[in-house]
């Protein structure tokens, strides 16, 4: 499968081969996976890419394991076997539980289950869900939040 | 909008009446969310899904905020209006800081991103990645993780 | 909302007026919805698909409102507002029961949560449930199934 | 594949073996396919998901076929490959038709290819399909419809 | 894998034959791809799917390339793994440079990156965007657009 | 609706601010639109997106119309009300005629069709449409593609 073949090292171009050893230092590995040495044919997008989702993975407010979960729970609603396989594998890594994965399964069943649901019967939003827009008058949580 | 207008309580079979009162207590609120009252149309639905939602939302290893932002995730992902923003005000009610949500969106984000990226491309999953499976004689995480 | 103004009849270019001449008359009503005076602004779009709704909905060995029910399925997996409205109003108007409708979204909401739950985790199609591929020597249900 | 390596019945918590031999004696066969097996992992997950799946799929007003054919409507919507293959499977079993199956995926293809349409136009929902909600006046076709 | 095992020229019934050699002599080639050979099961489906296929891919004025690179957007935001496979190798074979493919790629990743914030935000649609609809008196682009 | 009110520029961040100076200055106009002002309580995901987003759309290989309509097509694909308006008003301020959206819609339409088909169909990719991949040892169309 795949239509751009992963590259090996010696095959890529300089700009893309500079990314490749970011990745590789920031991790602290030995070979990075597929997903990068695919993007590597086109060195704009693995630049724009990593430099990303190093931003948005880095250290915050949301525990690390949280946040690899938040990306399982996107990669299966978009149902990406790559993304599915490769970060529940990270999740694991950075120590989500069983007992963890077994609630994450839960909630994406049921949120799945709830939004097919919600659609079919096409629900009037509540009027006290809607913060802000311009036919609410109500106080929006907080003027700034990042 | 809808296609199963919000009933009144009044307007309830008991089946139905029987499973907004006990949401109503669950929740401490004074009346439930338009979603229910679609539902209440079709009593067996509404009994399964509140059931099976007090289930799966119940504390457990994770954080309730968490659960509340992994529903997010989830409904974002799969554009559903009304969990979007009934999901969101939760996450809020229960803590869920401007931070936090900002790192969500984020993260929703970005995954979206990579997600179609790798179905695009199609890449081959990386053996590291695979756990149990017919083709794969390598020992997964844990037998058991609920 | 709308992309394209949805046009009344003397906007409407000949080709198209055809079109929304044959639709009224199939169905018998006075007007059309706003679906295809909208598709009318491109008549060569209007009638594509026009006649492959017509062949696609017409008698066959499903009953009618077998066919709009599972039209509403789609649609509510794929979350189209407009089609989860219209194909519901016109599965009632060939007498879909509210028992039936009942049952459907049960469905619909079921799937959705094992479709996610299976696409979470990319579960192994058993070899029982393949037929023909070229992996496969079992023999298929049927050599021609139209 | 699989995050999750289907197991065997020694290698299940008992909570999840007793689920397993349910589902078993209700289908009457030897074993099952590797959606439950995966899922044993997780007892109460399997749990929840066997009780509401039996309970959606029990006679009913529709036809065991039909509920079938909903299924894989849903489940090729949402692109589930597992859920596609056991749910077409479990409708031949159950007598789908040859041409049956050659109507659903008539369709399965229709419908997806007016919903995309719908929403790239965003065509506003007509005033006839709207029933209950907050700005309709007009009357819903029942109060109840389990 | 497939629920319909690709057949060859001497399995199919007549009118599927038929088509089979209508896309040979269209394409000049000497065997059709499996998607054809798996649909000619369904005699009706393949002609109307064919026909459908022809009209709107066939020359217009849009370039053929950018024909096709418009069928893997919506192939990869849909996730169809078939599709993406063979939409890439026609589109190369059409010209597609690898520039080409590259800023497609982005285009498909940063709208899906967009496309999940602005469903997470819900960001109500600016008045300047809307054209015709009931509540806009905005004159829209053009009457008649094909 | 929206879960993040717009701000109006007298109540952003500075760093928002700067960002959506940037916007107006880039695209010669008097205000942004609301998905810019939402995002501006957000400031760090504000400025991420806009940076990939004026790089991802800046001039290269492909026409600027062709770049809109490619997002179009995706954020029909995703069903993004939001991004389907935006886009549409995009490309039509950059020349997009009503042939070429008639064309437009057409594949976005046949597309949804046969990935619809294909994802229930669960077609087998034929072996000409691979390329790279461990399993295969056809040559790629080329090493590098940016």
């Amino acid at each position: 499968m795949a239509t751009l073949r992963p590259l090996e090292k010696d095959e890529m171009a300089p700009e893309a081969r500079a990314v490749i050893d970011e990745i590789k230092a920031a991790r602290g590995v030995d070979d990075v996976n597929n997903f990068w040495k695919a993007l590597a044919h086109q060195p704009a997008n693995l630049r724009r890419i990593w430099d990303g989702l190093k931003q948005v993975m880095s250290p915050g407010e949301l525990d690390p394991v949280v946040k690899e979960m938040l990306y399982i729970a996107v990669s299966a609603a978009n149902n990406c076997d790559y993304c599915v396989h490769s970060h529940t594998a990270s999740a694991r890594a950075k120590g989500m539980t069983p007992g963890q994965y077994a609630e994450l399964l839960a909630i994406v069943a049921m949120a799945s289950q709830t939004n097919a649901l919600a659609n079919a019967l096409k629900v009037p939003v509540d009027e006290e869900f809607l913060v802000g827009g311009p036919r609410s008058g109500r106080p929006e949580p907080a003027a700034r939040s990042d």
